[in-house]
């Protein structure tokens, strides 16, 4: 079994941007707005804004209060989209239940969305030599994949969870890659039977320890987007329980390490583009 | 074995339809484009006009010369789009090869877009609570199995074909009610295999007669969109050979008399539903 290592790969992205954007010779900024103080949201913004920082992508975190209404998180989007020097703003998820998710995420300026979550760079994804611009985590994935030389054309690929911001990219992704596309989720009835067939798997759930070796088809690849603590062993981990799977499985994303930091480094990658491409 | 019968379902559905729009009181205009002259798309659009017609719905044919370009299309559209006497518009496909089909569809109005082709519209489907318009033979299929009140929650429903007009939206409807959804196309390795488990099996490949019992699960429903004439018998026919299944399917959609009808009437109820939606 091979680790699908994201942490080396996506340090190797982050140098190769830096060097991108070096050549660039204009300013680039990335955006982001936060509603509310989750610890985890506001650690893993500042990890985002971090990371930018390193390669040399400037910006500012935008913080709005907990309870704060779906025009306010707009009218910010519509001034960021209407600033020429923001070259890509993001708005972390998920938002108090009190605004309008998929209102927000479509007031998003689709050029200037790197996150690539407003529903209608979803639907470029789905065109023939789509230019929209993929959802982070799915676009880590995708290269994840690439990296590893793993053939996507003609296989069974199974993804567990439908959410606008993994699973149904990422379903467009690997459409357009010519693989077999599944989508399984709380209601599938079978879910051993369908994913012990899966060539590449991929499961973002986010339940920890929710799939062992009786699930995973000898020498399948396995994508763990899962990342929660396991309240029995208070541990970090993903939807698989790794020491069950890894003799079968061909390849894995470990978490931490995997699909984690990918995340992060093609977050980056599509401000750089979009930079490029408004050059 | 009980048939789906989309005659009859379709003509249920424009008695109603006609009986909503006497009680609309306003005029309902449904307009069509067809580029060049390919026989049998000028049939089909002539058989639209005449059954919106036939229930009370006017609107126009717009004939557009076979080397015209994509602009002249879409200049069409714009005018269409801004005439508050259409209530909806669709382009007949396919188009000739110099004109950008994606442009042309893009360039629908969404709010008249009455086949559900513009990309938005396939972005909407995939929304919780959607209100988007699905595509006219996508949105027939799934009346057509509500009205025989087949189970689709949960169920291994399985689309053969990834086409924008049909596979995708039926993908995002099918996941909309909770079917484990699948797309196979001409990339899939172990086709046999993938589609011999589908409970709910849809073909829309278009090249009559592939499949025959040893891809359909017993009990399986199965929804044939192919059309196509058999080079070998000369007759039309589905992707699907009746005979060979019929002994093995709970359900089957018959070619002709299943979808087809049903694409014609989900047209005209599209057309309806945006007539009441613009009141």
């Amino acid at each position: 079994m091979i680790l699908l290592d994201g942490k080396s790969l996506s340090k190797k992205i982050l140098t190769n941007l830096s060097l991108e954007i070096r050549n660039l010779k204009s300013d680039v900024r990335l955006d982001i707005i936060i509603v509310g103080d989750n610890p985890s949201s506001l650690k893993y913004v500042e990890l985002k804004q971090q990371q930018a920082s390193s390669i040399g992508i400037g910006g500012q975190i935008h913080r709005l209060a907990q309870d704060c209404n779906t025009k306010t998180v707009i009218d910010l989007i519509n001034k960021l989209n209407n600033d020429p020097s923001v070259t890509g703003l993001m708005v972390q998820l998920p938002l108090p239940p009190q605004i309008n998710t998929n209102d927000v995420l479509s007031s998003i300026n689709i050029e200037k969305d790197v996150d690539g979550l407003n529903p209608i760079n979803l639907s470029i994804l789905f065109q023939k030599n789509s230019q929209g611009i993929p959802s982070a985590t799915s676009l880590g994935i995708i290269k994840l994949l690439e990296e590893y030389e793993i053939d996507i054309s003609g296989k069974n690929a199974v993804i567990i969870g439908r959410s606008p911001e993994v699973g149904l990219p990422l379903f467009a992704q690997l459409l357009a890659k010519n693989a077999t596309a599944t989508i399984c989720h709380s209601y599938t009835q079978n879910l051993s039977q369908i994913i012990s067939q899966a060539d590449i798997l991929i499961s973002a759930i986010g339940k920890p320890n929710s799939f062992g070796k009786e699930y995973v088809k000898k020498d399948a690849v396995v994508v763990d987007v899962g990342f929660g603590v396991d309240p029995n062993t208070g541990r970090v981990g993903g939807d698989f329980i790794f020491d069950r799977i890894k003799d079968v499985a061909s390849f894995i994303s470990p978490v931490p390490g995997g699909v984690g930091p990918m995340t992060v480094a093609s977050l980056l990658s599509n401000t750089v583009t979009i930079a490029k491409n408004s050059l």
